[in-house]
C-alpha cells in the first residue's frame, strides 16, 4: 500500500530516481536509483503527510526529522529538480498560492513584515557561515577555483564595472543587505550613495560599519523603502532585492526608478529570476522567503518597458550562484554546531534544506542569475561595447 | 489658416522643432527649430494629405516629390522621432493597424509574399551599396572607425564566438539572407550549414557563391521556410528574421527551435527590436517591410520562456546599427543616379527616406539591436563567463 501511494506520489513530480526506507525496512528503489543517497521516512504518519503535499511537507518532515537523507542532500534534490515536468506551473496560470501572494505582498506594511521574517534573522547568525563582508547575493567568480571573499569583491567590481561609475557621482542602492556594495561604490569609485533597507538591525550594523570606516560622510544609511525615495542619481543599483517586490509591483518599481534616475543615468538591477514566471515552491515560502518570486525575463520587463527604458545587457549568472551556495553550505555545515547553540535543531536543519535546495535549483536550472543594465531611451552616451572602458 | 493646421499636427507629434516653408513662401519656424533644415511642401493639396494622415503620407508624399527637405534628412527624422511623446501606442494597446498586420502575416505562403515584395527587389540593386559579402543586417564595429566590410566580418565573428562553435558541429540558419554568414562559419569553423531562406534569387546567389567558394559539401542553401526543418543540430542562428516572424508565431518558433536543437545546443537569435511593443509606423509597413514587426524583448521571452529555454546573454547594439546605416546611406547615395537608371526617382527617394529613417530611428532610440543568446534551461554546459575561450 506504502509503495502504491509513493509511486503515485513519485508519478506526479516526474519520477525522479530516488530511493526511499519505510519504517519497517521496506526499500522502494526505482531503477536507476543511485545507491548511496536514500530517503529515509520514519512512521506512517509521516509517510501521509508527504503524500498529502510533497512540496510543503518535505521540508517540515525533514526539518522535524520525520525524514532523514543518506547521502548528499544538493544532490539527491538536483535529482529531484531535473525530473520535474518541463514547464509545471507555466506562463500566466495564476494559482491559487499565487493569488495568496499576491494579497501578502507587498503594501509598504507588509513589506516591512516579510522583510524582517527573513534579514533580522540576527546578524550573528549571518556572520557564521556568510563572507566577512556580509553579502547575502550572489558572487562573481572569475574563475571556479576563487575563495568567497575574493569573488564577493569581484562581484562588486563586476556591478560597479557595469555602473560605469564616475568620480563625484550620486547612487541609490535599493536593498543594501549590510552595506558591502554601498561601501565599495564609496570607497573605490568616489561616489556618494543613498542606500535604502527596511531591515532595522542591517542597518545598525551598516552604519557602524561606514563610521568605522570614515564613510559616513560619503554614504548615507536610511531605514526606508527605496520607494520613498526622492531626489536625482546618477546610477540606481539594486541587488537581491528584486525578488521581494511582487511581480504585480514592477511598473511601480520602474516609476521610482524613472523619477530619481538623471538624464544620463544608468541602472543595474541584480535578481534571482526564473526560466518562465512561476510561484516559488510552498515549503520556502511558507518558511523562508514569505512573498518572495524570482521573476522571468519576461516579468522583469515590465520594469522597464512601460516607463520607456532601454534594457542594454542582460547576463545570466546561474552557475555562480551555485558555486556561492556550495561555499555557503560548506560554511553552514561547519558552523552547525553553533548554529544549533544559538536556536535550535529544526532551525539548522530548516537553513540546511534551503541553502541545498537553492543549490540545487541553480545547478537544474530552476533558478537563474539575471544581471540587467538599463538606460533611458533617448541616451546616446552608453557604451560602444561590452569592452568599452 | 494654413499654420494653424500645421501647428496643430505638429502638436499631435510632440511639436518637433522642424521648419516649415509653405508652395506661397509662407514660413513656419517654431522657437528652437535648427535653420539648416527644412521642410518644403509644395502645394495645399499636399498639405492636406499630409495632415490627415502625417505617419503615412509623408513618406509618399517625399517619394513623390510633392515634399522636399533642405538639410541632413536623417537629423530632421532624429529631431522628429526625439520629440515623439514617449511610449506613443504603448504595451498591449491593440490597433486596427495591428489588427490587419497580424491578418496578413504569417502563414507559410503570407511570409513567402511579404518576404519577395521586400528581398527580392534585386540582388543588383543591392549589390550597389551592401558591403561586398551582401550582408543586410546590423555589421559590428569594435571600434567606431572601422569600415563596413571589416564590421560586417567583425559581426559574424561576433556571432560565432557567442555561438561556441566547434569543428564538425552542425548548424541550422533560419533566414540566411545571401549566405554570407552561413559560409563564414563553414569556412573559419569548420561546421556543416543548413540554412533556409525563402527569396529565390538569394538563394541562387547563395549557391553560386557556395559553388566558387568550394563550400558546396558544407553548406545546404535550402529554398523552404525554417519552419519546415528537420534534424538535430548543434546550433541555431537567425540573424535579421524575426523582424519578419509576427509576435503572434513566436510560440511556434519557440518549438521549431526546441526541435532541432540538441540537447548542449546553443541558439543565437539576433533582430532589431523595441523598448516596448508597438507597431511598425504605417509607411515602412506598406512601402518597405509589409508585416514586419520588431519586438520587445518581453515578446521576445515568448520565444524562450514556454520551451523551458534559459536566456543567458543579451546585448543590444542599437548604435552600432546607426554606424552600419551611417554606412548603406553614403553608399546608397553614392550610387544614386545608378539606382534611378535601374529604377526610377521614386525608388531613389523611396529607398533614401527608408535609410535615413531608419538610420534617424537608431540615433533616438526608437529602434533597438537585440542578440540574445539561449540555452536548454538543464544544460550546465554553458560558459562560466563572458571572457570563457
Amino acid at each position: 500500500m506504502a509503495r502504491v501511494l509513493l509511486a503515485r506520489m513519485l508519478e506526479s513530480i516526474g519520477n525522479p530516481a530516488v530511493q526511499f526506507v519505510l519504517w519497517d525496512g521496506t526499500e522502494i528503489s526505482p531503477r536507476g536509483a543511485p545507491r548511496q543517497v536514500r530517503i529515509f521516512i520514519h512512521d506512517l504518519g509521516t509517510l501521509l503527510k508527504l503524500l498529502a503535499d510533497p512540496a510543503l511537507k518535505f521540508g517540515e518532515l525533514y526539518a522535524a526529522r520525520r525524514i532523514d537523507i543518506q547521502g548528499d542532500l544538493a544532490e539527491l534534490l538536483e535529482m529531484v529538480y531535473r525530473a520535474l515536468p518541463k514547464n509545471d506551473g507555466v506562463t500566466g496560470k495564476r494559482t491559487r498560492l499565487g493569488a495568496a501572494l499576491e494579497a501578502r505582498r507587498n503594501s509598504l506594511q507588509r513589506a516591512r513584515d516579510n522583510i524582517h521574517h527573513h534579514y533580522d534573522f540576527g546578524n550573528d547568525f549571518y556572520g557564521l557561515w556568510l563572507d566577512s563582508r556580509m553579502i547575502y547575493t550572489c558572487a562573481y567568480f572569475p574563475t571556479p577555483a576563487m575563495g568567497l571573499e575574493d569573488a564577493q569583491v569581484a562581484k562588486m567590481q563586476h556591478v560597479c564595472r557595469k555602473l560605469r561609475l564616475q568620480r563625484g557621482e550620486k547612487v541609490i542602492e535599493a536593498g543594501c543587505g549590510w552595506g558591502a556594495l554601498a561601501l565599495h561604490m564609496a570607497r573605490h569609485h568616489g561616489v556618494s550613495v543613498q542606500a535604502y533597507n527596511i531591515s532595522r538591525e542591517q542597518m545598525a550594523f551598516a552604519r557602524d560599519r561606514a563610521r568605522r570606516e570614515g564613510l559616513e560622510a560619503q554614504v548615507e544609511f536610511i531605514e526606508d523603502d527605496y520607494r520613498n525615495a526622492r531626489g536625482k542619481f546618477d546610477a540606481f543599483v539594486s541587488v537581491g532585492m528584486l525578488e521581494h517586490v511582487g511581480p504585480e509591483r514592477y511598473q511601480e518599481l520602474g516609476r521610482v526608478i524613472d523619477g530619481v534616475l538623471s538624464e544620463h543615468g544608468r541602472g543595474l538591477i541584480h535578481s534571482i529570476g526564473r526560466d518562465y514566471p512561476r510561484s516559488l515552491d510552498a515549503w520556502t515560502e511558507r518558511h523562508i522567503f514569505p512573498a518572495a518570486c524570482p521573476p522571468s525575463l519576461s516579468q522583469m520587463m515590465n520594469i522597464f518597458e512601460p516607463c520607456g527604458f532601454s534594457v542594454l545587457d542582460v547576463e545570466n549568472l546561474r552557475l555562480h550562484y551555485a558555486k556561492t551556495l556550495e561555499h555557503w553550505l560548506q560554511r553552514f555545515e561547519a558552523a552547525a554546531a553553533d548554529v544549533e547553540k544559538m536556536f535550535d535543531a529544526t532551525v539548522v536543519r530548516t537553513w540546511r534544506l534551503y541553502l541545498a535546495g537553492s543549490l540545487a535549483a541553480f545547478r537544474a536550472g530552476n533558478m537563474q542569475l539575471f544581471q540587467v543594465v538599463f538606460a533611458r531611451s533617448r541616451d546616446n552616451r552608453i557604451p560602444w561595447t561590452r569592452d568599452a572602458p
